[in-house]
């Protein structure tokens, strides 16, 4: 057996929900083989919940379970949050830091919404504050952006950080569910957030689309700068057109760093569902998988693929963190501060030029199409691909449906078009606009 | 501007090849940027070369270059060893350690064969010793292993970590080329090594996957412990039978943890040619991209995907590492040792069971597959599949092909079973025998 440090690291644990659940329980069982990587005791001082008395699976020994997080905070090493949302987590996550722990946390909401406070916290007291967990759960995408990528330059990332979503519009790509079907089975597997917003909204997306961003672009990118466009809007015809068209619909956070209007780059953050090209590999991302596409000057393309949720592969990543700040812990020296040295300016969602696929219901009547053209050409969204299905209704009033893609267009001058669609007598209706990713 | 600490980091790059010079050109080009990152100066302070009069590219300043290595590791805060091979490159990271500098290297062959020298004395002395790129170049993977996996327990990697025999074995499945086809191509794009024999008869790919294996088993792995068999001996035809079965072929970096015939747990790390199943992520990387698959008991399937060579691809990497080592080197405290905790037992490769395809030229005669069966079944191997093409030849004399896929089996028993095929006089020849994989 490897020697063990004399040393004791106390480790408190905030929330014992399923995540703090697992991360408890895989401490207590593997303690033996953690301690020996680390080369110390590691000790789980408790675990802070509501209430103890509440059935948890897996069980956590009576002893351990207290409801004064505050207390436990003071005295640990190595403080986990894992409570989730803003308060009271950001209150012990704060105590804990000045206290004079390292902080471990899983909480996106957290991050997104008050990340520049903590992480200046964190660099006054020379505390580490690690969390691999809070973006696309297992996967370590987190430490790859901040430390391997750390030397390069991120033009892009694209990234499926979402399971719930990504399992309903994959059911409906692959099985021909309709979106009610889907969702209803999401909810019975339980990938849904109790409230299904978060997930179906973009809400959970576009928070960790700001991590993933201000990581990327060593910039401070605060939650509500990120556009954000949700599912619903999202039908069983618009999955049927794209995959008619060799593309699948995937709901995709996307930070991209562009040409700012008043010269120099600045970067723009966005969640939506896009059409992804058959072959890309994030096409094959298929159920609650998650994947985060990387575009770098240097490196080239990169992607980060698997399990984006669940309490036992999240706890996988925290026990990372632990293991990691415990060894740093005993070597010495404080954290290394979160980078925002490039402070790129936040542009507007307007800054963005992507291509488009618009499906209109026309009149199947001579000059339609020159119409319908000359509307795009009015605003300067030049056509890449025009597509045209038969007609269909009464014979005297038939409606033809057309399917546009666009070459880059920017936002302003889509919804130009978009608007004069809207207004033009031979168009019955705009029956969807969805941007076109991954090329 | 963010400021810029007072300090000045000063950086040694040994070795002015296509990845150093590469290094070099963007730590110059792009210093203020990196500066910015790390928040102290990054001075390059030298480029040991044999020839500094050499052509270059991209080029590097001729008052920079110097063929005095000793005199340049001394007095560097950070030397980059790009030189590769054994020596003169081990006696210079043992000097700059020695000497008080973090080391980054890209040197699989280094680190697979005097690893552990080098890890002991960078432990001792307190010094960070950086690899990222020593493995799939640009795909950051050294360091989720070594951290955000740090807490997890990994049951077996696969990995395609030789980009040029992945293109050969690629152009072979996609565009029916012959071996010799796609070596003179992959050799004319000069993704083959000066040396073709490291790459095809797979040495290069087992250096990588010793680096792996010990990572992800916490145990140190002699390069000489791994099975390597390289891609000489797959032809046209073991491509287009696993084509036809819904197979492809690849060259796989194999490291898992098996169950030891004395009880316990070890570990087999192996390099082979391996069928793996379409719908596996792995089947889907193509050309000279590398993709290493993760199985970890908590994380469940990772899979991390990227260019896998390339000069500037693998100066990524490099420049991941030196902005790492720069900021912790301003931090202070000592580099975080390498973890050998677990110390596994290395087993040999016959305790490894796995899957087989075999291919073999027989009579076709009555009684021929019972005598086939029976071979299979005399040494314990059990068949799941079974396959006969149709019969060829002189009619007096027919040959039919019968592919038989087996559960299961180990190495042992199947080479009991090839032999005793051998030795049937129904069975004229056993064509191939290739592992299958993924699983």
């Amino acid at each position: 057996m490897p020697m063990i440090d004399y040393r004791n690291l106390k480790i408190a644990i905030l929330g014992g929900g399923n995540v703090g659940a697992n991360v408890a329980n895989l401490l207590l069982t593997h303690r033996d083989e953690l301690e020996a990587r680390v080369g110390a005791g590691l000790e789980v001082v408790g675990v802070a919940v509501r209430d103890p008395a509440a059935e948890r699976t897996p069980a956590i020994p009576a002893e351990l379970l207290t409801t004064d997080a505050h207390a436990l905070v003071t005295g640990a090493d190595i403080v986990v949050e894992l409570i989730g949302g803003i308060e009271p987590a950001r209150t012990l996550v704060l105590e804990a830091l000045r206290a004079g722990a390292d902080v471990i946390t899983a909480n996106k909401a957290l991050l997104a919404t008050h990340g520049e406070e903590l992480f200046e916290e964190a660099a006054q007291v020379g505390a580490q504050l690690h969390y691999e967990a809070a973006v696309a759960a297992a996967i370590p995408i987190i430490r790859p952006l901040r430390e391997s990528l750390a030397g390069d330059r991120i033009r892009r990332i694209l990234g499926i950080v979402n399971g719930s979503t990504n399992f309903i519009l994959d059911k409906m790509d692959t099985e021909g569910w309709t979106t009610e079907e889907a969702m209803r089975v999401a909810s019975e597997l339980g990938y849904l957030e109790a409230d299904p917003t978060l997930d179906v909204e973009g809400y959970d997306a576009a928070q960790k689309a700001a991590i993933l961003a201000g990581l990327a672009f060593h910039t401070r990118v605060p939650v509500d700068a990120v556009h954000r466009e949700g599912i619903t809007k999202v039908t069983s015809d618009d999955i049927a057109a794209a995959k008619a068209a060799g593309y699948v619909v995937k709901l995709l956070a996307i930070a991209e760093r562009v040409r700012s209007p008043l010269g120099g780059e600045g970067i723009v953050t966005r969640v939506h569902p896009a059409l992804v090209p058959r072959e890309h590999p994030l096409a094959a991302v298929h159920g609650g998988h998650n994947a985060v596409f990387v575009e770098a000057e240097f490196a080239g393309s990169l992607m980060f693929y698997g399990a984006g949720a669940g309490g036992v592969q999240t706890a996988s990543a925290v026990l990372g963190d632990i293991v990691s700040a415990a060894r740093r812990h005993l070597a010495g020296g404080p954290g290394v501060a979160e980078s925002t040295s490039a402070d790129l300016p936040i542009l507007p969602f307007d800054a963005v030029s992507t291509r488009y696929q618009i499906v209109l219901e026309v009149a199947d009547v001579p000059g339609v199409l020159a119409q319908v053209a000359s509307a795009f050409a009015e605003h300067g969204v030049s056509i890449e691909q025009f597509q045209q299905s038969a007609a269909r209704g009464e014979d005297a009033d038939p409606t033809a449906t057309l399917v546009v893609v666009t070459h880059e267009a920017r936002e302003s001058a889509l919804a130009a078009t978009v608007e004069a669609l809207n207004g033009s007598p031979a168009v019955r209706r705009v029956a969807s606009v969805i941007r076109v990713e991954g090329l």
